[in-house]
């Protein structure tokens, strides 16, 4: 068996690993129009700010060391440029000289994606860069290290965060425009505050909720042009707005594409034409949560499709299932993780949903060390997990990644609480923050808490602050009256039950409580989820 | 309706909160034996050491915040010491003159565990102490500010464990003396290695296989006096050596109790008598691995079934489905967790399994700050995870909490290599040691990859280490032979094919690389699992 795998990253270097474990046999080609395999794409941003030292540690293997521990040849500087199904052969181009046809039983297509480069006046210059390969990353640093001292990244996603970050460790003036007017679109707006303050605290100066126009030439340097007429002077330039799936050839050769332009794929990762499969960037899978297509140019996915196409090619069923878009970024010292979809997204789908906040602390709140937890839960209202959003210093990965894992299962909501985690007190409290969550969601559906939302609160409703006066003094939502949760049974004769109330405290917790004793002695009332810190998140 | 709580603590308090949140107008009534009501006892021994500095700090709650929060009458110091189940009353003493009855409509056993003390002559001296209570925490202090310097402690599990750190802490000379030949036997001994080398490190003396059986008075000081005679000099001694529930009271009421002495409940936590309900330490669970019982003295567990008593004492239907296990130790720079039952265990069962040992990296092996953590995942032929057990620098309560949360959902071994984690070079890699963990296991099970173990090394069959000469020269398995991955292809013809070979690396990756090899060019082969590593924890 004869199998040509076009692009030599993640999932195309990783099914050629695996398809020479399951058949030493085989002839396997890989073809990469680049100068490199098999290279850790994800660890760029941190060579070129110095935090990983060795250029080479970047490079997980090489054309030679694939091809004595995988038998495999590696062509690079070789680009696929036509696919011809009906006859399985590609066309290579080495060089303008030297262009030729390949046969294949079997062809794997692992273009990835490319950062897209809007059709932007000026943005040709050299100086106009992506971070997306080593060269990439090599001409970024060459011009680093020829003087350039201020950069402005376009785009605030995950790449362009990191790389923002990095820079700095360069001693660079970074600037991040961005269109959305918030940090890291892949959360919501208000969970995405506590990452523009890490980012401005760091001295970054962010630029959210603008476009870019045009980027001028000026005698020595460039000016970004925002809309409103706002130049930003910079010697470099840093294109980071999004990618698009490298599905050209794809195209050419008449697969199916679906509508943002990705390869279709079957849940064997088979193309519309049954030899030809395809993986990682390129391709679009299922979205388990909406029961639709989604793309996840992640390289978790990339991987797993890699080793579930070698084993369809040598004859072993095996599905890829659909992706979460489980993810997570190091920003400073914070990290930002999500998976499944945001509330945004929830609203343009028109999905009836529900939402809850809560700030629990990393660790047990006693031991040294632990810090609050940014959460939020969206479900629906049959308990369906939608997506989780959690910012923090510390163990944000854990409780994404157990959320990750219920969310596989097809746990609802309130089943988190019942997750049993290990616990001591370095590590979490008793009850972790996921179980908060579960049990947070249990009284939403349930009915025994009726949550309020800071981003939708009813001018006419009293907020009542259950916290200590110390703590309402030292800042609370306007106009809140503080009657602290241990006076409020004896001071419920101060209230009117014919009045609606929403009860506040620090994270909620308190004003849980708050909301039941008031419910039960018969007042109308609703609990504001994640209190007075979602409410900062959301009036920083 | 009026409900009596026996026992302030996890279980206790808990119930008592969260019964008062679903039922404003119940009479309460919280009886708790000692000075202390809901406090940290997972605290204890970092306050101890005085990494948690305030001892306020481990007071969670207390008798008047109970009153004030919960509107829930605490009374201290007051011992239930009969439970007429007829009657529907309890007896309590306050104090020796002041003994009086209560009755109660539903009544909840939350009367937790003790420490063992063995009979072991000698045992009653002052000097022998326990680490359970804030008064024994507070004795242990006042002992070691006294001038005690030298500190035995036996029993070497987790509250054994960190009572030596913090005792170390405080500049004691320390001495664990275990019965076992390891130390933590929640999991098994190769896997505790690095533990037994980080309290060394750390200056801590380790008495394995050893038994106590005496302390002997000296003029101002103590001897525990060991197995063969050995004399270990101390001024405190603290016994760790497993608790007992604490039943007296339930077996004395007729309440049907386990094999070990645990309250029997139902799977709505009712005892045998319908109106009394028992959570913590006290009571014996599902162990929904064996399908039988089982007894995990931990916080979480009874944190869960408090909430889960007090949702079916006020007619919510609520099911406790059982403990898994989980549990996490600090220890040093180091984490140790697992989850399930142990290989030792499960040789006692009698039931079949595999195992498989791993040793990935906890961040990209690229980014700097990441550390090898040692796994082991104990699973049926039909996949069903048995266990698992993990020990490490970084990360080890993410994965623990990850295979928690598959285990709970019956997920197979072979199935946690689909889990879609987070990923980020500083978190983890594009496979996460989970997806590795469950890649592994389905190539054991269906053959892909068969493995040989450390403790199980046949005598006649050659090792191939097919590592760097430079790393097998740094040291290797006693008798293996090098042959470098990248040139075995090329040196086959070195090897005879009727004889049984055992491939081996550093972690076991290129161990299997080399299996498949070999085996597709005809010879026959298993491959070490956990390789060098694993086998310098067999042989440290
Ligand atoms: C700076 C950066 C940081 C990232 N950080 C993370 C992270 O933290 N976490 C995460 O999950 N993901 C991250 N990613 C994304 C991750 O790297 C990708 O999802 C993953 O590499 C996709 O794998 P792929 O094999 O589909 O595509 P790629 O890795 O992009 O590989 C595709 C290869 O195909 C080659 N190719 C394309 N067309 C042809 C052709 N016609 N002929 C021959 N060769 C061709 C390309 O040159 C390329 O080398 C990051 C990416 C970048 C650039
Ligand atoms: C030093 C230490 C460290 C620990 N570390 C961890 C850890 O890291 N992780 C973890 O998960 N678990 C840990 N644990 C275990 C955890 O604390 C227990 O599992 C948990 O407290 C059990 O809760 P419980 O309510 O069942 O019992 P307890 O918390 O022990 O409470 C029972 C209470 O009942 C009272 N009582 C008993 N009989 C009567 C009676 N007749 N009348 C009135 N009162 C009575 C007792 O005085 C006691 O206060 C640790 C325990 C200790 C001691
Ligand atoms: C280098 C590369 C080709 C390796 O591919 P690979 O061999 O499939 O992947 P790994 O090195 O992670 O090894 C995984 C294999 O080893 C096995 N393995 C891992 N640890 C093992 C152990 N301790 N014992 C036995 N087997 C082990 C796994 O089961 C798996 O084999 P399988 O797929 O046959 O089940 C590929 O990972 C790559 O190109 N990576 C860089 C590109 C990239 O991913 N970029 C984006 C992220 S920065
Ligand atoms: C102090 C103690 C009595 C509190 O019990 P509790 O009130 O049930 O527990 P918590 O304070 O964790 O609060 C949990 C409740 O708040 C709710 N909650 C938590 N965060 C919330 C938020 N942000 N918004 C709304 N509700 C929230 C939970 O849903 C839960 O309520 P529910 O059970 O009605 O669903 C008990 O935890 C205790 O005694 N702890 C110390 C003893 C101990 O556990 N020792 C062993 C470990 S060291």
């Amino acid at each position: 068996m004869k199998v040509i795998i076009v692009g030599g990253v993640a999932a195309g270097a990783g099914t050629a690993a695996r398809l020479r474990r399951l058949d030493e046999k085989a002839e396997i080609i890989l073809i990469e129009r680049g100068e490199f395999i098999s290279y850790a794409n994800c660890g760029l941003p941190y060579h070129l700010g110095g935090v990983i030292p060795e250029r080479e540690s970047l490079l997980v293997s090489t054309k030679d060391k694939f091809a004595a521990r995988f038998n495999v040849t590696v062509r690079t500087e070789s680009e696929v440029i036509a696919i011809d199904p009906k006859g399985h052969k590609v066309t290579i181009r080495h060089n303008v000289n030297d262009q030729y046809d390949e046969s294949y039983d079997k062809l794997v297509i692992a273009t990835g994606s490319s950062p897209i480069m809007a059709p932007i006046p000026g943005i040709d210059d050299p100086r106009v860069m992506r971070l997306w390969s080593i060269p990439d990353m090599d001409a970024i640093d060459l011009h680093i290290k020829a003087g350039a001292k201020r950069a402005v990244v376009v785009g605030a996603g995950f790449i362009g965060l990191e790389t923002a970050e990095n820079l700095l460790e360069r001693d660079m003036d970074v600037t991040v425009v961005e269109l959305l007017d918030q940090v890291l679109p892949t959360i919501d707006k208000e969970m995405s505050t506590p990452l523009a303050q890490e980012l401005s605290r760091h001295g970054i100066t962010l630029k959210l909720g603008k476009k870019v126009n045009a980027i001028d030439k000026q005698s020595d340097s460039l000016a970004v042009v925002l809309d409103g007429d706002e130049k930003l002077p910079a010697d470099l330039v840093i294109m980071s707005i999004g990618v698009k799936p490298n599905s050209e050839l794809a195209k050419a050769a008449g697969l199916e594409l679906g509508p943002r332009g990705h390869i279709v794929v079957n849940d064997q990762l088979q193309t519309s034409d049954p030899d030809i499969y395809a993986a990682g960037d390129a391709v679009e899978v299922m979205d388990p949560i909406t029961g639709g297509k989604t793309a996840v140019p992640l390289a978790g996915p990339a991987n797993k499709q890699a080793r579930i196409v070698a084993d369809n090619i040598v004859g072993r069923p095996s599905r890829y299932l659909g992706s979460y878009g489980a993810s997570i970024l190091k920003l400073g010292s914070l990290a930002a993780a999500s998976i499944g979809i945001t509330e945004r997204r929830l609203k343009q789908l028109k999905l009836d949903y529900q939402k809850i906040y809560l700030h629990p602390s990393s660790s047990a709140s006693y031991y040294p060390g632990g810090s609050p937890l940014s959460m939020k839960l969206l479900f629906a209202p049959d308990g369906k997990i939608f997506g989780a959003q959690i910012v923090g210093n510390n163990g944000v990965d854990k409780r994404i990644d157990v959320i990750a894992t219920a969310m596989m299962n097809g746990m609802t909501a309130p089943e988190l609480a019942a997750i049993e985690l290990s616990y001591a007190p370095p590590f979490n409290s008793a009850k972790d923050p996921v179980n908060f969550a579960g049990m947070i969601a249990e009284n939403v559906l349930n009915g025994d808490s009726q949550l309020a939302h800071v981003d939708d609160l009813p001018a006419d409703t009293t907020i009542i602050d259950v916290r200590e006066s110390a703590e309402h003094e030292l800042g609370a939502i306007p106009n809140s009256i503080n009657i602290p949760l241990a006076s409020l049974r004896e001071r419920l004769g101060e209230l009117d039950k014919n009045k609606p109330y929403i009860t506040s405290c620090q994270s909620g917790l308190r004003g849980y409580l708050a909301e039941r004793i008031m419910r039960q002695n018969g007042f109308t009332v609703r609990n504001l989820s994640g209190a007075y810190l979602t409410w900062k998140h959301f009036n920083p």
